[in-house]
């Protein structure tokens, strides 16, 4: 099915793209701000089903890099993507035929809207992530085969830097990040270029949608003042892992991370437990007073604000926040054994740590990740 | 005129680059050893003059980038700089006709040798520095008009890197060096794309042969048992500042380069006198006990040993040696208003330093440079 983006998509994506950044991810609010423009003046954004993605299409990944402190304090001028993709196709000698997001999680679900808005081009309802992660080579695009380069990095003063001859994504990653910084901190980036018959075997399908939904269902709930929590729960197959009040965080600035501990007291069934969240941009892991683990990356850990179901970002933890700690499996992509090398705790850090999946499925589907099998 | 490179100019370019280098640059003679196995193996270098390109030649600068110490440390393959080529090539779709050093002071002499013998194309009887310098935007193709991008970076692992769209060569330099980092420290270059036209207007023509003049003069010394100093002072244009022991060198790497002071006690004439000089890299600064500068940086600052005439970089310095400092006029591309901008006290760091030029001209040629005067 393909269908054109209104305004209202938009503010739910928001919200939805917010949840399933995991605590990072970088605020969806500006980018929503600039397609919703754009949209209301009359850009229409088609989105696409990867499944009617002919094989032959030139798909492209678009969306921003750097640090989400910096795109918040130095606003995008919302044309660094569409540059980075002019670059792309100039230097691959053929026009991209539809935009795929990266990441759905955080300010990246966004910026494939920013830049079809201007380019014209559909979107492809699925991404590479089903979540936000903090580097280039944590997406399944590349992941399950894809080529990482050319890539096209560009600046808002319009500086480019391409990538060529690359053959792994965590080498893109360490040279994209140091032009990155370099270039103030903020870059939108094209890669990777794929067939639609890549696409079709690497992307999170559907994400987009979800994410839609998601952020639908919690308006409804703050509409009908129903619970919220439930209706995060119901649409991405999460489980409620603790409820409370966060006491402390730990923050600190780390290789360009955001990297700190949240420490919560529960309330209600949760009372007299501890919870302890370890982030890294994203939240990675939760352990109870005892040390065990509730739940682990690639598993989603999201923050929502208990009364309205907002997503709580590792920037705005506070003391005394009322929290819903939810814990949702990842999408059957990042759970397999590739999968868990690129985004499973040991990339982490945790090398101590077996991933042990949450019970369930992401958004309740299927288990039908036999792609990637053999 | 144009003439063909044999193994015994490549041995005198090693000397003169060296002396050229002004202490730093990189040491030339790994260049040398693979440009002279090309030659003996029959590969035709053919050195060209400027004025005797086409002016609608396509000429590319190529290079090497990176910390001295690494290119000694990870010898180069020898085609980083060939790959980066091919890369600028296709990416203006043109194929280029002339190489042009760059900086014919240090190892960066022998670079265009090494690319010409593989690729069968002509070197450029001049350069961009007449000397060397550390950072990418010191050169006079630039800092004369030229657009310094595109410009293309290879590491030993084939790894590209394409900038575009950049006006300032001091920008794309701050990019080139942190993907020279990541890519382990060394990479080639080619970079900026000329006609021949921008070519002879910006070039600081045939210093490839005074660098070899340079060489012959000083073996010619050796084996006549002249005085080498002064064979080097007749062929640069050079003065005799000090001849002394060296007593005392520190030295620390800072911001990626290797900053210090060398401090020399006098013999003979300058028996009871001190000289400390400066250095980043390069030697910039030669002062005496009273703090009088006696040459200053963008002039030329070259400690050869007094008894051989072998060039002396700052990373050989130490307790015991004895040197004689010889003063080189700079270039006059170097010394005009636009030249001192890059190049001049200032811009390493002595914004209270005037620049005095030393008399005399750079190689005793005429001083010609009113190409710049407008």
């Amino acid at each position: 099915m393909t269908w054109i983006v209104i305004p209202a998509h938009l503010d739910a994506l928001e919200i939805g793209a917010g949840i399933l950044g995991t605590g990072g991810g970088g605020n969806p609010y500006l980018g929503k701000l600039i397609a919703r423009k754009f949209v209301e003046e009359g850009a229409q954004v088609a989105i696409v089903d990867p499944n009617e993605v002919p094989d032959d299409a030139v798909v492209a990944s678009v969306g921003g890099m750097g640090s989400p402190t910096v795109s918040i304090e130095r606003l995008r001028r919302a044309d660094e993507s569409v540059k980075a993709l002019r670059a792309l196709e100039a230097h691959i000698g053929k026009r991209v035929t539809h935009l795929v997001p990266s990441e759905i999680g955080g300010s990246n679900s966004t910026v494939p809207m920013v830049v079809a808005a201007q380019v014209g081009l559909p979107v492809i309802d699925g991404d590479g992530m089903g979540r936000a992660f903090p580097e280039l080579q944590m997406e399944t695009f590349t992941m399950y085969g894809v080529t990482p380069t050319p890539a096209a990095l560009c600046n808002h003063l319009g500086h480019i830097a391409i990538f060529n001859r690359i053959d792994d994504a965590t080498t893109l990653e360490r040279y994209a990040r140091a032009v990155t910084i370099q270039m103030g901190g903020s870059a939108g980036y094209a890669f990777p270029v794929m067939t639609g018959s890549q696409l079709k075997k690497t992307v999170i399908a559907g994400t987009l949608s979800l994410a839609i939904r998601l952020g639908e269902a919690v308006m409804s709930a703050r509409r009908e003042k129903t619970d919220p929590v439930v209706a995060v729960c119901e649409v991405t197959g999460g489980q409620r892992l603790f409820a409370g009040k966060v006491t402390d965080v730990e923050r600190r600035m780390t290789g360009g991370f955001a990297r700190g501990v949240v420490v919560m007291e529960g309330f209600g069934n949760d009372a007299g437990r501890t919870l302890r969240v370890d982030f890294q941009n994203e939240n990675l892991i939760a352990r109870d007073d005892a040390g065990a683990v509730l739940a682990v990356v690639p598993d989603l850990i999201c923050l929502i604000d208990s009364d309205t179901g907002a997503p709580l970002t590792t920037e705005v933890l506070r003391y005394g926040l009322r929290a819903t700690v939810i814990g949702i499996p990842a999408p059957e992509e990042l759970r397999t054994e590739v999968g868990l090398r690129f985004v499973g705790p040991a990339a982490f850090g945790y090398e101590d740590v077996t991933y042990t999946p949450l019970r369930g499925s992401y958004a309740n589907r299927e288990q039908t990740c036999n792609r990637y099998s053999g």
